[in-house]
């Protein structure tokens, strides 16, 4: 997987920092996960090829959250986007959308397509090849989820000299792979499982969690994922704040990563008023050391 | 007057080129023309207190001048702009603009006040302490206008030699001001005007045309301004393709500055098929010499 933070403030943009949005490229498909205001001009940019967009997900319906869609689906249909995309979101946006279309985009060039989120229950809102999306419901002043995006598990390879000690079949392979025990006809001995494959690598997920107040109960959803970016639009120091506003501190995201024992936190979604992101850094290491505070142009491949 | 170019680019941005917006002080006023993606993000790099903006003038509803509305006015609402806002615009916009701040704006602190235009024939849309606009009408795929925005005529101000020398009553220096003779008292004679008065500055005026086909009639409108912003999205290259898609060439803005006998134009809303400017300002030069092709962060005081 492949994650590149395109804006990471929150909904007052300042001069270095855009609101919210990123790209994550996995199993052959690019995910846009929030379109902010501007979306367009950060990924010309950090020069992402946003025509191999496939799905945009978005989390809820705040301005700083989806207000550079139109402008995109805009500028991908002057580019003559012929494939067409779908868009995880509120079946509210649906309306909006296709009106603003109808309004400010002539004969738009492809074909845009809803999958509508209901926010009560996390719910599987993709399944494709190769990936599946789940969303997971949050705390925040309007209906709003998360999503974890996880790569499937992939067919283990069958080692070749494998193939030539044994003379394998077309049909033992395929049994194999499907993870089978294999009994050698010549000595009928079972033949230890390692011997005849490569595991393939652990797949990877991603769980996006923006906006919300510190909610652990989404705990159990994202047990374990690779990567976790959770908001902290506060450090502790206006953790009243973070409450009123329904949204988290860098030490309440720091704790949901350490409960759910995730590979790496990411650290966003930062009030204009800091100027300095030190702060969500030292804050979350202190209690989960794998803690990054990213910025607008951060990549990470993981 | 004072422009700002915040943006100067036709619909799909480049890496260095947005989509049309500027700025325009005048007369203790600030306008803002148009209102593309990106718009919050140009005025904070340019350092524009945007929290001044009193009026919003846009030209048509296409999304490469007016996405970035919405964003901008969620903004101010987070900055407590507490000072209400006009903006002139398509009876239409105040439709999708109200719907989408129902949506995305949380209680937003601002009155918003819409004047409309209506594209059939020129118009005065605004007429206030020091300054009018007027509409222009344009000929391009959808319903839009132009604007002039005119200074008006001050007052000029009396010589204090003659208060002195000819002992002016408040009741003469009124008079003289609205342009009446005076007569000496004591001598009888009628004094030269230019022994009593300092004319005022000619008023300035700034005629923005963005989006149009090649419209010679326009040029009544607005004959003498002191500074014309002509859109020329091609270069005569291209003029087929200008015609078809209701654009001028940098030719045909240079020919309307020179019939208009325009103090000065500038060149802009170009195809992001030219890498450079430069073509644009040598072909309009040919034709009208003080012309000259803007960029983003392009600033006259004039």
């Amino acid at each position: 997987m492949e994650l590149t933070v395109l804006g990471c403030n929150s909904a007052k943009p300042t001069s270095n920092r855009h609101p919210s949005a990123q790209v994550l490229s996995v199993a052959n498909h690019m995910f846009l996960i929030d379109c902010a205001e501007g979306t367009q001009f950060q990924l010309h940019q950090m020069h992402v090829n946003f025509m191999r967009i496939d799905y945009i997900l978005i989390s809820h319906l705040h301005g700083d959250h989806v207000l550079g869609l139109v402008g995109l689906l805009s500028t991908m249909s002057l580019l003559h986007r012929s494939t067409p995309l779908t868009i995880i979101a509120d079946p509210q946006l649906e309306t909006i959308v296709r009106s603003q279309i109808n309004f400010f985009c002539e004969n738009i060039s492809f074909e845009i397509n809803f999958i509508h989120i209901h926010f009560e229950l996390p719910q599987i809102v993709l399944n494709i090849k190769g990936v599946s999306v789940q969303s997971v419901p949050l705390r925040h002043r309007v209906p709003t989820c998360g999503f974890v995006v996880r790569e499937q598990p992939k067919e283990p390879n069958i080692r070749k000299n494998a193939i030539y000690k044994y003379g394998l079949t077309i049909a033992d392979i395929v049994n194999i792979k499907n993870g089978k025990a294999w009994t050698d006809p010549v000595t009928g001995e079972c033949v230890n499982r390692k011997e005849l494959v490569i595991d393939p690598p652990k797949p990877k997920s991603y769980a996006y969690i923006s906006d919300t107040a510190y909610k652990p109960d989404i705990v159990p959803y994202i047990e374990g994922v690779s990567l976790l970016y959770h908001e902290s639009t506060f450090a502790s120091d206006k953790e009243d704040m973070a409450k009123i506003t329904y949204h988290s501190t860098a030490q309440q995201a720091a704790t949901i990563a350490q409960r759910a024992n995730v590979g790496k936190l990411l650290l966003g979604h930062y009030s204009s008023r800091y100027k300095e992101t030190d702060i969500f850094e030292a804050e979350a290491q202190n209690i989960f050391p794998n803690s990054t505070a990213v910025y607008d142009g951060y990549k990470l491949v993981f």
